[in-house]
């Protein structure tokens, strides 16, 4: 198995969090995402991560993360109650597309030099707002975000509520987590697990090398 | 099972087509998006369609059709070899993210007397190339979108070409299938389906209590 990307990406890191919480055996190739024919011709939108087995490429992380699902079903990422797994997906979806997606328009404010635009920065901050809120009164998090189990959702939400909590703060906006009572107490119990703290040594040693170690 | 939203949705019907397909019994509920109390207490983003069974509520249609899969897996929606259950999954995202959300900015232009923005139909026009493209380098219609099965993702498939279809015919934009080869003969097969066939027949009733009947 091979992973390809960057180890400063949530998407990659959820993936890999996957991988590590299998205990599957993978390789990681260092690879950004471009627009490339080498690139496009096993990730058709140019996009990380991306992952090879057995022959086959997969793009987007929801994917890979199933195809590892059903490969090695244990331990189980993905709920055996229909509610359960409903929740999951659901929590995953609002992750992806309502929380990562907005945050994303200030990455470049907030890692890559593009001058800060206040009237964005408010609007993305205000949009937060209300998805976190959103997302708050969906997640259950006894002690796992979608129950008693750790589920792909929670791989999830740790890397990007990870990010969008840099994006913000990087840009001068307010903790998109306080939307989220407790949920420090969830960051801090999944930042003991073994796959989270590797994915994160991992992680500050690939923004070192990108951003320089100039920061002390 | 309640099924909430409006039988105009791509979304509405792809989850619709899962519990035509599942031959579960479901009551239909029409309900318009709205960032109104009544809405947002089942679906937090104001966003249809939601699911409701047996007291919980789920939105996101990728979750409730993850939910009637673990719940009813007769006919599988979802493959159970882990190379396809990604190829579908991978389409699936490729349609949600790169075809209808970008058509989508369209929506107001081509259906609701928004006036024309020349300049944004031609980049919507450009972006589904490329992307119809890039899907187009993935799926393997043998008969279906993701091989010899139907899956989840030939529901999408069907109900989001269809209406980014219309949404660049009305807005003179070029044909989005155009990039597909052979897909013409894909959604031929597909609407000849008894579910497909009961879907289309609600949208257009749908379409003609939305729009009026003064096509003719």
């Amino acid at each position: 198995m091979k992973l390809f990307g960057l180890a400063v990406s949530n998407y990659y890191n959820t993936v890999k969090l996957a991988l590590l919480e299998k205990r599957l055996d993978f390789e990681e190739v260092a690879v950004a995402p471009a627009q490339t024919p080498e690139i496009l011709e096993h990730s058709p939108m140019g996009k990380i991560p991306y992952f090879q087995h057995q022959g086959q490429y997969i793009c987007e992380s929801q994917a890979i993360l199933f195809y590892l699902e059903v490969y090695q079903p244990t331990p189980r990422l993905y709920p055996t109650s229909a509610a359960r797994a409903a929740l999951a997906q659901q929590i995953h979806q609002f992750i992806d597309l309502y929380v990562d997606a907005p945050a994303r328009r200030l990455l470049g404010m907030a890692f890559f030099g593009q001058p800060h635009d206040p009237e964005m920065i408010k609007a993305v901050d205000q949009e937060l707002k209300h998805n976190m809120s959103a997302l708050n009164s969906i997640i259950s998090v006894s002690p796992f975000i979608a129950g008693d189990q750790l589920s792909h959702a929670d791989l999830a939400a740790f890397t990007t509520f990870g990010l969008v909590q840099a994006i913000m703060e990087q840009t001068g906006g307010s903790d998109p987590l306080a939307s989220i009572p407790g949920i420090g107490v969830y960051m801090e119990m999944m930042s003991q697990r073994p796959s989270v703290q590797r994915v994160q040594a991992d992680q500050a040693a690939a923004m070192k090398q990108l951003f320089g170690g100039n920061s002390g």
